[in-house]
């Protein structure tokens, strides 16, 4: 039998890695779904398309590759937010919808999920503006298009948009031999690439580099490349958005630099003030700057597809390969010139004292309200390593930057993108995407009640994690802004353990209401293995970690 | 002290109609929402934002016009699917967005909400493909670009977006005295209505009229009007979304018409061989026509802004006009030939058996579980007059197209856009937007997976009304049309119950489990008044109203 565009469809997933799709049928997108899911993939329904979009953008962040499908209009559109968010948090994405047939939209028939207005390409142009490209695939170039379009987004780590008519779905592709070479990265140039460590080596011998690390040394995968050059001696910082890249109790790591608000202001000095600062992977934005409050010089820039060394740039250097020269060079100067590469010590830094090691205070916690400074102390003690502690953009998010996380764990987020209740969503796509590492979801009440019963699908796929719910009483950050008293601040309670429970009636969930700090300590080290937790935290309307106070501090001065 | 941009909007808002904002706030709206609110505006804040677009949705077609308030990137487009269906269904609304300042858009600045590329633009051009404009404020053009924008959507029925970026919100208006001349309907040309009525006059003085009503009629208020034409005798037939325009109960009445599928056959002969078809305020679509077998020859279009009598088109003639024109004409004729203006028995028609007064079936429906067909008759008995029947575009439309409504009834959904979930923050638009009218909202467990925390603040807010969860075990509708085994059809189990009451613990809300149609019967004739209902109201899984049997062929078909 012919193998149909559909068909081509998953089969070129699979090769990417992907084992799964996140969304929502339509009449428009069943035929292309049965197609997809005949190759093998794994259909994750979801409860609504913003959802999916957030799940399979959690899902990219561990598989390197994520599928958002929905059926044209109501669904694509539905999804469009979390799809821009993954453009804005570098996350490669296929946002995959199922369209009306091409005679339908060539003679710009009145079909439900349009305008009415014979135009029916009006939502792919609307993706283009938060995509990396946006077509509808025609019957003779489908092929053609679909590997054009992934090999975008895996090389600039950007979402892309295809709409799949109903009819080209299921006929036959045109070009299926194409199938036969899979997609591969880029590669880099041998010669840029050798002359830039070859300039990197020159600098390297007279200066001791420090490193900072942002994003896209994550979506990259360079984890093991970072460890090698912290290992080497070379002493690493990381912006929010790679927090944890490099285990935060290696003895070379800095911890995560946030300009002026850095939560360790011990960071700031080696970052600011190095004579050989080594950006690898960043993309700068106003929260990771501390509201551009970082003064970054550095010597050496890291990019996707482009090192720069001083002046001089080295185009068609991928950041992989640079990353390897990097660790080349900076371990062949740690053995010829070990006081130009000598850790923390040679940089007379001394970290901390950080959440994870501060005293208790004085007066007795476990009696009194819990306080945000508690709470974060308290989770920081408890964090088990390689924890992924996934935080949403209220007061969660800040308060979590400020923890000193244990070995291999990590921070996930979207300090860039900020949309809240992206995390609940996200959740399932890191659980289905993921291996064993113990999920850690910290997530205001505010976020909550965005996508909130996207737990339930969480639950019925046997996550077995433990969720804070920070119930204080509406929107912090917001009131940390302005306006405290508005009545837009507010929020309606819920009843947060009966309602996760309503929300998975088959599922054993623990769930406990927490109001002090003895009882989160208990509550967090209680528990049966394999059972997923619940836990709602009471904490004080307008107490904020004391990052948030500096960001709210610069937001409300911008705006 | 000085106007703001913001008072001014506010207070345009004001003239228009407009009582309550919905949305969620954000750091980059909140100087814009504090000048709105000071203008008298209520807040409502919903549990998020395609939330809110729905429910401004479900505002405006109680007060003509709705407003949907978000913040930049994030905020904005989550509502772009609500907007979208606003468009679709000719709902004028104003979607509002607080936005960077200017100098930051001027800058490309790589703020948070933003993709960090320095194009700040690129919501506003996603909102230009769903909207009939979008524009971002400028200081000293501010005034002049709100008013257009607020003409336009009021004219056209259509939603607009504007972003207001947080320095311009703030900041002295020019132009205030603008607010002296409120913004008024555009008018008809005085020639052009009389020579439209003229020709009226002459062609309805051969032939007897039968009216088709669609939407626009609705959205205008044109109901005093139709019941007029309707008391002239001329028999009238609505499209499927201005179901209960004129009261299903009145003589004249025709019923709803679908093309070869409308639920009443009865009607077809009448529209269709009609030798004096006037259309009134029709936007045409597959699921209202039927999937197209609508087969119309009309004599007589009244659009929006024109009429056509024959092959004679008269320009600027608005649709409110050339109603009033209608009804003196056929007052006169059925004045002067009664033979030509008699209402149905003049055309022979006689409508039903409806599901009003079917006979229930000779098997003991009470015992038994419960069947689409008893559902529906059930409702139809009980539903009270003057009631909005919410349906939400799963099975539930399909079957409250075939209840023949009480006096004053009428149906609310969305048969062109037709997104899943709507009706549930529509129905807080409504309440909010309405008077006392009985608010019933039919929604399938699908569909209320998507937006159900929304019921949260429609229960705060005080709604007396009666929610029936249709429970048939996933995505009845898709089933019909395509892989009724499929995966991606079935949907995690809920206690709904459960869940409702956990989303407004302070709320008494009457809940009830509805597995016969003796326990429905029951279920909604008990209750306490001024007290909500709940019912979750079983059904098998694959089965389905008459009138969905039909669309489902026709989509399968199709696709
Ligand atoms: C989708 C979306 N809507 C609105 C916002 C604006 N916003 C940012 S933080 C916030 C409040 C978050 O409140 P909560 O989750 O309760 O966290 P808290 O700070 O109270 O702990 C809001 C409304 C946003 N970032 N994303
Ligand atoms: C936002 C959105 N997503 C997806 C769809 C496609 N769709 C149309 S009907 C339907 C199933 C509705 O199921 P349910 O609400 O349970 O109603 P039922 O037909 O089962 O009574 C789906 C998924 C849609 N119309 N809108």
């Amino acid at each position: 039998m012919d193998l149909t565009v559909g068909g081509y469809l998953g089969a070129r997933l699979r090769q990417c890695g992907v084992g799964h799709l996140f969304g929502l049928p339509g009449d428009y997108s069943m035929a292309l779904l049965d197609e997809l899911l005949a190759t093998g993939l794994d259909w994750v329904g979801t409860t609504n398309e913003l959802g999916a979009a957030y799940a399979a953008d959690g899902y990219a962040r561990r598989r390197g590759f994520g599928v958002v499908a929905t059926t044209f209009g109501v669904g694509e559109l539905s999804a469009l937010n979390g799809v821009a968010g993954a453009y804005a948090e570098s996350v490669p994405l296929l946002a995959l919808t199922g369209g009306p047939a091409t005679s339908a939209v060539v003679a710009g028939t009145p079909v439900h999920h349009s305008l009415l207005d014979g135009d029916l390409t009006r939502f792919s142009r609307a993706y283009a503006e938060v995509t990396a490209a946006a077509e509808v695939l025609a019957l003779d170039t489908a092929a053609e298009q679909i590997d054009r379009l992934l090999q975008l987004a895996l090389d600039e780590l950007l979402p892309v948009h295809l709409t799949v008519p109903c009819d080209v779905a299921v006929a036959p592709v045109q070009g299926a031999e194409r199938l036969a070479r899979p997609l591969v990265a880029r590669s880099s140039d041998p010669e840029s690439l050798a002359e830039f460590e070859e300039a990197l080596r020159h600098r390297l011998s007279s200066a001791q580099p420090v490193a900072l690390s942002g994003r896209l040394a994550v979506r990259t995968g360079l984890r093991g490349e970072v460890r090698a050059l912290a290992d080497a001696g070379v002493p690493v910082a990381t912006l929010l958005d790679a927090k944890g890249l490099l285990d935060e109790a290696h003895p070379s790591s800095l911890g995560c630099y946030v300009g002026a608000l850095s939560p360790d202001p011990a960071v700031v000095a080696p970052v600011e003030d190095s004579d050989c600062l080594v950006v690898v992977g960043a993309v700068l934005s106003d929260l990771v700057t501390g509201m551009f409050s970082a003064h970054l010089k550095p010597a050496v820039t890291l990019g996707l597809h482009e090192a720069q060394v001083g002046e001089v740039a080295y185009p068609r250097v991928e950041l992989r390969d640079a990353v390897a020269a990097l660790v080349r060079v900076a371990s062949g100067a740690a053995a010829s010139s070990p006081q130009l590469i000598g850790g923390l010590d040679q940089l007379g830094v001394r970290t901390g004292p950080s959440a994870r090691d501060e005293p208790a205070s004085i007066e007795d916690p476990d009696q009194t309200g819990l306080t945000q400074e508690a709470l974060w102390r308290e989770l920081a003690a408890w964090l088990p390593p390689g924890a992924l502690l996934v935080a949403d953009a209220g007061s969660a998010y800040f308060g979590a930057a400020g923890v000193a996380l244990p070995a291999g764990a990590e921070l996930v987020g979207q300090p860039a993108w900020a949309s809240i209740g992206w995390t609940i969503p996200a959740l399932l796509g890191l659980a289905v995407g993921g291996d064993d590492r113990p999920l850690v979801l910290v997530v205001g009440d505010g976020a909550a009640q965005l996508t909130v019963q996207e737990l339930s699908t969480v639950l019925a796929r046997g996550f077995a994690g433990t969720v804070l719910l920070l119930d204080n009483g509406g929107y912090t950050v917001e009131r940390a802004i302005r306006s405290p008293e508005a009545a837009y601040q507010d929020i309606a309670r819920w009843d947060w353990r009966a309602l996760v429970r309503a929300l998975a009636p088959g599922v054993r969930v623990e769930t406990a209401l927490v109001e002090t700090a003895g009882e989160l300590r208990q509550a967090l080290r209680s528990g049966s293995a394999g059972t997923p937790r619940f836990l709602q935290v009471v904490l004080p309307r307008d107490d904020t970690p004391p990052l948030l106070q500096g960001i709210a501090r610069g937001l409300g001065a911008a705006h």
